[in-house]
């Protein structure tokens, strides 16, 4: 089996140098994978000459492209030839079976929103993000998802209920996580906490069968990892992980300060250094791959805007990985089934 | 001048022992600190007699009383003579000028929301939390207010701009910051984020002249004290504060394991200790005193449910200052004057 990725090369801060060196490594590593890469042609064959690739590769020439400060909804109207525009395209055409992009956030959410269908079903697609648990919880498994992070911003119970499915499915075949726990973020562990959407969402997750939903969580149980997905909508996911983003910034902040310091704690650091080569391991957005936007009809991967050549080869691999796996027909099958089992109760909504 | 505070001896997880050390410490210094105290009267004298009290306190005797653990609407209406209720009905009848009660946070805001009254013109209280802010940051100055963390879940423009009124003058006037920096939390920093309850909100306090209105933060931003008060509702604010208590405990966590783990880590850690017990300090709940409930015709504070003796004595100290500032009526005023000037937009929302 053969499987095509489309990589916007010119997405993300590394852009393009890191893209096509994660590109070049993904296939080095994988003899089926066939690249499309977009972007400005010129530049991509001068990265694919530093980094001696022998792969045939095609490219789709164009000089738009999205800047990672741009508003998203402008740019896009004014760049219809952007690379992330025609990613997204071509993989709604069929030349493609997957997207991975490291470029502003809000512009490959709306690319994708623009030129994809949303699964048979669904409403709104959402945007998951996989974030790093305290590994030495016993119920932590290192890693856990959330969504929707930024595609939405309020949502139904019914969108909430999809999201919980999506994320299920794709943390046990692409994380290889067996029977993931979903839980509710909430202001309360009570099932009649967080008001009309969250506690009528948390009777259709009951409902589910098919999934192991374990309650509610709060904003506590976050980093702990009690959860392996946390449904939530777009506008607390945001907010929530872009704070988590902040205190890992501060910690390294914590650090060099420190490290100005003091003699005895410049010691105490360098002493402390394997610690903190594990605790970076577990923080690294590199070992993840990236955010799937999750319920459209192929994956789209946005990979960290920081992303370096690593990242951007292991968001290629989950890509093929969810190709494999058929992840976009898996999830549809699944929301079918739970949609026509509540389909009355889904009508007043 | 004199003023009476009643407390809630029974609140908390070291109640009534940590409580009664606490009210006594501050008496001892200030000897115009009048105090009432609610609980059950035996076990508050034998508090009193183990802490050497020479200070003529007033009991309320109760033996009812709401755990941390209990539902709050359940145990109120169950319990009518529970301390926290009995606590907040004499302050509305005027026989104290501020409580401090360091309960369950939920029963402690709906005791003040069934018995005290809101200030006119506001529709909801706010409950206010202080959190320790990154010092190393220039932007920073050690701590910043967020409101609302609790005492509601989703809010109209109006409310979210009457938080700001509130927040700004209880952090100008107890926590001595000049000028507050006022932001609305948000997805995004252009106004044009986050749904027509925040954009309608940025307009609104874009046009208060007695606001220091800098504007939209993210999440990223929470942590790094660019602002000294962060509007938002209370389900964000809630799942925020309770996910800064999470990494905070994990950050204890991660210590603990290293410690176990392996010599040079010990050694490193011992090294670091300087550092570590400044975080602690940075991070110690005890400093701040609690989070004020904003908007009523008195202050209450709520002091976290672990508060020591002095915590509870600092708790005890704000709320004098809130007093002798008259914060409440303070707040009434500014709000009047910004209603008045903003009557025909207020009435569509």
């Amino acid at each position: 089996m053969s499987y095509t990725v489309v990589v916007d090369a010119m997405g993300g801060d590394n852009a393009p140098e890191e893209i096509v060196k994660g590109v070049v490594r993904a296939m080095d590593d994988d003899k089926n994978l066939q690249i499309i890469l977009t972007g400005d042609e010129e530049q991509i064959n001068a990265e694919l000459e530093k980094a001696e690739s022998k792969h045939k590769i095609e490219i789709i020439h164009t000089t738009e492209n999205v800047g990672m400060d741009e508003s998203p909804k402008k740019a896009l109207r004014e760049k219809p030839q952007a690379s992330i525009n025609i990613a997204t395209r071509i993989v709604h055409e069929g030349r493609a079976d997957a997207v991975v992009a490291a470029g502003n956030t809000g512009a490959v959410v709306l690319a994708a929103a623009n030129n994809m269908q949303v699964i048979q079903g669904i409403e709104r697609a959402g945007l998951a993000a996989i974030y790093p648990t305290a590994k030495f919880n016993k119920e932590s498994r290192g890693a856990a998802l959330m969504l929707d992070v930024g595609a939405t911003l309020k949502c139904t119970p019914k969108q909430l209920v999809h999201f919980a499915f999506m994320g299920s499915y794709y943390v046990q075949h692409i994380l290889n996580v067996d029977k993931p726990r979903i839980a509710l973020l909430n202001i309360g562990e009570e099932e009649t906490k967080g008001g009309e959407v969250l506690t009528k969402t948390y009777a259709y997750l009951t409902e589910a069968e098919d999934l192991n939903f374990i309650g509610n969580v709060e904003g506590k149980d976050i980093p702990h990892g009690v959860a392996d997905v946390i449904v939530t909508e777009g506008f607390v996911g945001n907010i929530t992980l872009k704070m988590m983003e902040g205190v890992g910034d501060l910690l390294k902040q914590t650090g060099k300060y420190a490290f100005r310091k003091k003699l005895t704690w410049k010691i105490g650091l360098a002493l402390l250094s394997g610690g903190v080569k594990r605790l970076k391991a577990k923080t690294d957005y590199s070992e993840y791959g990236g955010a799937p936007i999750l319920g459209l009809e192929k994956l789209v991967i946005k990979s960290h805007g920081r992303s370096n050549a690593k990242a951007i080869a292991n968001a290629i691999k989950a890509a093929v990985r969810s190709i494999e796996e058929d992840v976009a027909s898996h999830i549809a099958d699944s929301i079918k089934k739970f949609n026509s089992q509540h389909k009355m109760d889904f009508l007043d909504i």
